[in-house]
């Protein structure tokens, strides 16, 4: 492989969504008096991602930043958890809960050793302001940031991987896609990307059934980003 | 002034880039045994940088990024210079001058004070991977690439200014743009971004009489990056 950058997916991959939306519905509950289960709360709003994106990326309407997105899922979820009389300031804090994610705990480290052989870029569908804040709460050595809002194609539209690679000057095949998710993954190795599985086995499940992907199925198969660092020689 | 973010312009305010030209077509000549003026050679090359992006915002052709129009200025600046004969490797070398341009000696200590409380992101015309080299280079701390290849549209261009707070999701009263040049702050400012002017006197003769602007012309005047972080208490 000879790989310039590495382009990362980030919910899931970098940062633990589900733990940081239940924490953060969980501070809302004890300010405002209400209890639920935080966990289900993560999950119900996270559901209704991709068939939000489906819509853009199939043109039943224009691109809309991943924030949009997350402001009108949100409504649904609130009322399904009895919380529809929350107010607007509420819901645009709460909305904001996805830019103060934790990351998990190998990435900082591991970031900062790839850092110094690769360019990092996020290749997300986070909007490029939800990705800003989160890297600077969470000290993520980004170089830049890129991803859906720039190419204005949700990931795993080709678009998203391809027009990334052509904003960092790189043919495809220079940049190695890191990804919690085959999916993702397979997507942009059609693309002509090289490949990199990171295993988040808790992502949706604190006991999880996720099995590690065959070692030959990506170009790497690593437990963990410092895993990911010592395999890419760093 | 309740600023979130500093949008940054890069050749001349970031960067030397006529000392940073000169140095590398200076190097080229010691190994293929040319000498010639590389002060005058830089000169000539960034003449063409505004007619070139001109036909751009103009219309007169889509947008290209700036690797291309540096590409396509190169090759009458090396016949005018009596280099018609450097082969292409040559040329895409020479090219890629402008990714190893060095900042000013202020530079990287003042954004490392300023990233502390800001968003630092490039506000460019330079292209994506350009900045990004430079900045891996040099050390730059951006917590975002953006500018004109990101929004499609050159500097002083308003949808340059405007797009880039989008991405940011900030109005554009909560963006400083830095630079040291007054035109590129008044048209900033036009789309209601505050300003802070830097001085660099030296950027295009090394006796300048560039003067100071006046200390109310701009929301801040400073001579150079930490003389801005004082300003803004970092």
């Amino acid at each position: 492989m000879d790989v310039q950058a590495l382009t990362f997916d980030v919910f899931g991959t970098v940062v633990d969504w589900r733990g940081g939306i239940a924490r953060e519905v969980a501070a809302l509950g004890a300010a405002r008096g209400f209890s639920l289960d935080w966990n289900a709360f993560a999950l119900a709003w996270r559901a209704r991602y991709q068939p939000a994106m489906e819509r853009v990326r199939g043109g039943e309407r224009d691109f809309v930043k991943l924030d949009v997105l997350h402001r009108e899922n949100l409504d649904p979820v609130l009322t399904e958890f009895g919380l529809g009389h929350l107010g607007a300031a509420d819901r645009e804090r709460l909305n904001l809960a996805w830019h103060r994610l934790d990351p998990w705990p190998d990435v900082v480290a591991g970031l900062n050793r790839l850092k110094r052989d690769f360019i990092l870029a996020t290749l997300s569908n986070g909007n490029v302001a939800l990705m800003v804040d989160m890297a600077k709460r969470a000290g993520l050595a980004w170089d830049a940031i890129l991803g859906a809002e720039v190419v204005r194609h949700y990931k795993p539209q080709p678009e998203a991987y391809n027009l990334t690679a052509d904003f960092l000057g790189l043919a495809p095949e220079r940049c190695l896609m890191v990804a919690a998710h085959e999916d993702d993954l397979a997507a942009a190795a059609a693309c002509g990307l090289r490949t990199a599985y990171v295993h988040r086995p808790t992502e949706y499940d604190d006991a999880p059934d996720r099995p590690m992907p065959d070692a030959t199925a990506f170009d790497i198969v690593a437990a963990d980003f410092l895993e990911l660092a010592e395999r890419l020689g760093c």
